[in-house]
């Protein structure tokens, strides 16, 4: 569980505990945005533009955009790393970025996120160039993923409710990150995931959501294995996804 | 988030990130139980006892009863140790204790848990006597909390259902441990939680539960701040659990 820092880089390691693990006895996509998460707080807090540098002047970082792509993902009792850097950032956005080890420090996966910090009294977004410590942060390392896509005219082949309530909501009090993720993924069946993995996951966040609101949650699946999701409130979207999907191969299945 | 090993006592550290966090910006009654079961997890690992042992003969460690209780919970930023012995064991049943500390190593919480083995395939109940380590593992350290009371009759005075889906399964392939707790939690409205903490939770695990299922998760609060819940498929009681109330202290309020 060690923590090191070298090079604008911060990495540190974990293990896979089965009682994290999904059905296929793997990291599940939730339980990596939330290290995703959790790198970049703690990265921010050693740069000294973290959660509590920003929380005096009432202002917090919100993660806006995320596109990750996995070759495979850590298995049950597996040691894994997050390493995350800084690529750029202007008035409006940082983009960070994440690479995912194996236990052999060979990569795994990439993240790319963009995060934004807003004001939490009037909940509008702030200016983040005076944030000067990113300037000297700023890393060289490559990412080798694509960066996210426009996710655009979402066809709803299939559609479902669901109604956020008081485990779904962060200490912003809005709808948490990863609960909305599990609200896209909670669409396809076992059957599904059994057959495939999740290589690729985007997901742009549009607009918060409070506790109490039903939403609808679409998918096209027009193509099966390259999917859209939109959930929304009504006819205002909240947030729209992207994933694709590819065939498990059965000699890594555990 | 070091670990240390003593007097047959396994602890680990923990840093509470703000993306953990619930709307009161504390730590949550789920982030915690998944914090026992990591520690337990881990103490089990470096006893010999764990996953990877028990998962060559096809046997797994199943939470079968939890009960806390909580002085106050760590809060946004804050270190806090989990510290975890055995208290005893039989031919059925291991009693695993939990003392949750403050950065000042100051007691805020315990836990005592109930832990069984199954046989993956047959899912019925191992003999846990032949695992001998435990027998040298048992240590004197006292647990302050009561024992876990038996909970019956649970008056169904608001009802609701859920449909577990696959971000509640687990690895064994059925619903999470936690996912249950989260159902309970969610039939309490936010501004609840705003005014009054848990103080005491107990779980009873009675069965086990798949994905797809609709359950119906009863809450009996004809004591407001002594409620009793009931999650169940049809007429088959799936858990019971009992949640005990305390008005939060506003000065100790964020």
């Amino acid at each position: 569980m060690e923590t090191v820092k070298e090079n604008k880089i911060f990495s540190r390691q974990f293990y896979l505990l089965p009682g994290e693990c999904n059905s296929e006895q793997e990291m599940p996509l939730w339980l990596l945005v939330n290290r995703i998460i959790e790198v970049a707080t703690l990265h921010a807090d050693s740069l000294g533009i973290g959660y509590k540098r920003l929380s005096r002047d009432n202002q917090a970082w919100v993660l806006s955009r995320l596109a990750i792509e996995m070759e495979r993902y850590p298995k049950v009792g597996e040691n894994y790393t997050l390493s995350t850097w800084i690529e750029s950032f202007n008035r409006h956005f940082s983009e960070r970025n994440i690479e995912i080890l194996d236990e052999n420090d060979h990569p795994i996966g990439y993240a790319r996120t963009i995060w934004s910090v807003i004001d939490t009294t009037s909940r509008t977004s702030c200016d983040i160039s005076a944030l000067c410590s990113m300037a000297d942060n700023v890393a060289e390392k490559e990412c080798p993923i694509e960066h996210q896509s426009k996710i655009k005219n979402v066809d709803r082949q299939q559609e479902s409710r669901y109604t956020f309530r008081y485990s779904d909501i962060d200490f912003n009090r809005h709808v948490n990150t990863v609960r909305y993720i599990c609200a896209i993924l909670n669409m396809f069946p076992l059957q599904f995931y059994d057959a495939y993995s999740i290589h690729r996951f985007e997901i742009t966040f549009i607009k918060e959501t409070y506790i109490d609101t039903e939403v609808i949650i679409c998918i096209d699946d027009s193509n099966p294995t390259d999917c859209k999701a939109e959930i929304s409130d009504g006819d205002t979207p909240l947030c729209r996804a992207r994933i694709v999907f590819s065939p498990r191969n059965k000699d890594n299945r555990q």
